[in-house]
């Protein structure tokens, strides 16, 4: 069987190099004598497999010392609840601060909402969040615990192209759809967090950076497992990881190496979204729904303004092999999700579906 | 390289046929055109793989419609937190009994003992663990919000063989090193969870087996992803499920069912324990550490006396392929975890080994 290009929100396409080592290692890995699936997390063979995997995220982030990473399960929207337990606790702070760019941001701050104060700063689903809202300075906090956003907005297709300032207030983002798919620079946030299905690795693994003075003085309420000091001091081990999602992250961040790190990839990432913006900015048919300033490099929305051609649009494009083209149902109409591992070839492919799709269905 | 006999504790050994069919389906799983890794989980190529392997997990385990069935994320140590967080807000019963039985269960008492008030009713810490203590009814609340014990102790080697009688008082086990590796009245519980890592698949799946009626009123201050009703009430899809973790889960029950389920199981789990404590009752230089009566089928622990023969053992042990033989540094010695997908070939040529090295090593 062909593989399709799946242009799936997440969980989503994953280098075939990483797939085939995987399969290869699958029954032993190394000189091990068994798979990374059986091996006890406190093993040799396994303590190499995870510090590498976090020794290659930080030199791909470039990730200072004074941060620590984590591997974490419970995906972000585990993340919407340690965040506050974890930093609201800090210093007393109970207050925070949070930009309602979708759906995604939205849970967190309702979340948050449930253990402190929520500044709803601004938001922008006046118009179904297709578009960042301007930032007005003076609705910000000083007295935060912390500035949430969600840097890119996998339902809605929008992305921060600056970040808000907020000075000694630490910048906390949701990356889970943009991490690694350009350059950031980590200085200027205290703590990111990522679920890894989008562009890192298998659902079951949440990447969590944060700076050391954020990590301490949990709520009390918080449970242990919720607790990031406890994860930090136990290297990540203070019960069993997901080992064999770690493992595969690390396998993608060894292709995504290969390939020239995160600047080679941004620039791959800007090509491939470019292909497919300049198409809908030059069709009679498809146009995208996203204000342009603001569009997303992995998540691109579109509608042809008919929900039967769009739904003969999905439907068509499924036969010929493009899938998981069907945009959320807030938004209706498609999204191409068209994260790290999505070839260059799949965008051209399916912006070459799309012409032959407009001549087809011309509206007269 | 050949494959390792591996008693890990867990992660552990998994079926062969499992991992050699995840092998081969790496790239493509049936006629998706992906990875399992790489479905969206609310695909309906993926639909199909989480409620097979739930409905063989009820099939197998025999797991009453009154009961849901969760796969979670967080390893059983979240469960520390999740049991008292969901079960003591439930009808207001905010205390419960545990019996204290290891490192394990001393932690999950721990935990709970954050949320609410807890009874030890017994505990077997003055001689490390190494028996099930009797229990006295006298000393049970029947006011608990629930009633805890750890099935199987993984680190000291002991096991229920039969369950307090805990009347009305819903009963909590954690089984993570036990579940699936003999028959269980599941009707006898309110609430069973394990770790997948010892006798399921990998790290990063939580089974959460629960009768409906404990389901809902958590306490206030439970974090959403913390809430059984949250995941009950969205299949275990409130957020992406560990999709793969799900996956090879399936393919292991696949295996369990295809050599005749769980009583076939016990049996040869039966005869695999029997080999190593008959060698070990009647060896002159190894001795089982656990009371005749509560010996483990799953964790066997033995010792020689001397620490310096010990190690050259576990040293000579890995040389000849029987890896992770090392004992818990709280018992010492030696354990050997023989979870489901070790062959009885494993144990069989393990105690040869013992055989020859009590040999070569006679005490004079």
């Amino acid at each position: 069987m062909k593989r399709v290009y799946n242009f799936s929100a997440g969980p989503s396409m994953l280098p075939e190099a990483a797939l085939k080592k995987a399969a290869e290692e699958m029954l032993c890995h190394g000189n091990s004598g068994m798979s990374v699936m059986e091996m006890s997390h406190r093993s040799k063979s396994y303590e190499a497999i995870i510090q590498g995997a976090e020794a290659l995220l930080r030199e791909l982030m470039d990730i200072p010392d004074n941060y620590k990473v984590l591997f974490l399960q419970g995906g972000a929207s585990s993340q919407f609840a340690m965040v506050p337990l974890n930093l609201m606790g800090k210093r007393k702070k109970t207050s925070a601060d949070y930009v309602i760019t979708g759906q995604w941001a939205k849970k967190a701050a309702q979340e948050a909402a449930r253990f402190g104060k929520v500044n709803k700063v601004a938001s922008s689903e006046d118009k179904v969040y297709n578009y960042i809202p301007e930032l007005d300075k003076s609705k910000f906090d000083p007295d935060a615990a912390y500035f949430h956003i969600t840097s890119n907005n996998t339902i809605y297709g929008t992305r921060y192209t600056t970040l808000p300032d907020t000075g000694s207030v630490p910048l906390v983002s949701d990356m889970s759809s943009c991490i690694l798919s350009e350059v950031v620079d980590v200085t200027k946030f205290g703590l990111i967090y990522a679920g890894a299905q989008k562009n890192m690795g298998p659902a079951g693994v949440t990447v969590v950076i944060i700076r050391d003075d954020l990590i301490g003085d949990a709520l009390e309420i918080t449970p242990t497992m919720f607790r990031y000091d406890i994860h930090a001091e136990n290297g990540s081990m203070y019960n069993t990881p997901p080992t064999y999602s770690v493992y595969m992250l690390g396998l993608v961040l060894e292709w995504l190496k290969s390939i020239g790190g995160i600047p080679a990839m941004q620039k791959i990432n800007e090509e491939k979204a470019k292909i497919l913006y300049d198409f809908l900015d030059s069709s009679s048919l498809f146009k995208g729904t996203v204000v342009k300033k603001d569009r997303s490099l992995m998540n691109i929305p579109f509608v042809t303004g008919s929900e039967e051609l769009d739904a003969k649009f999905v439907r068509e494009a499924k036969e010929r092999g493009f899938e998981n083209l069907k945009g959320h149902r807030t938004v209706g109409g498609m999204r191409a999700s068209i994260y790290n591992a999505m070839p260059k070839e799949g965008v051209v492919a399916l912006v070459e579906f799309m012409k032959e799709f407009e001549r087809m269905n011309k509206i007269v």
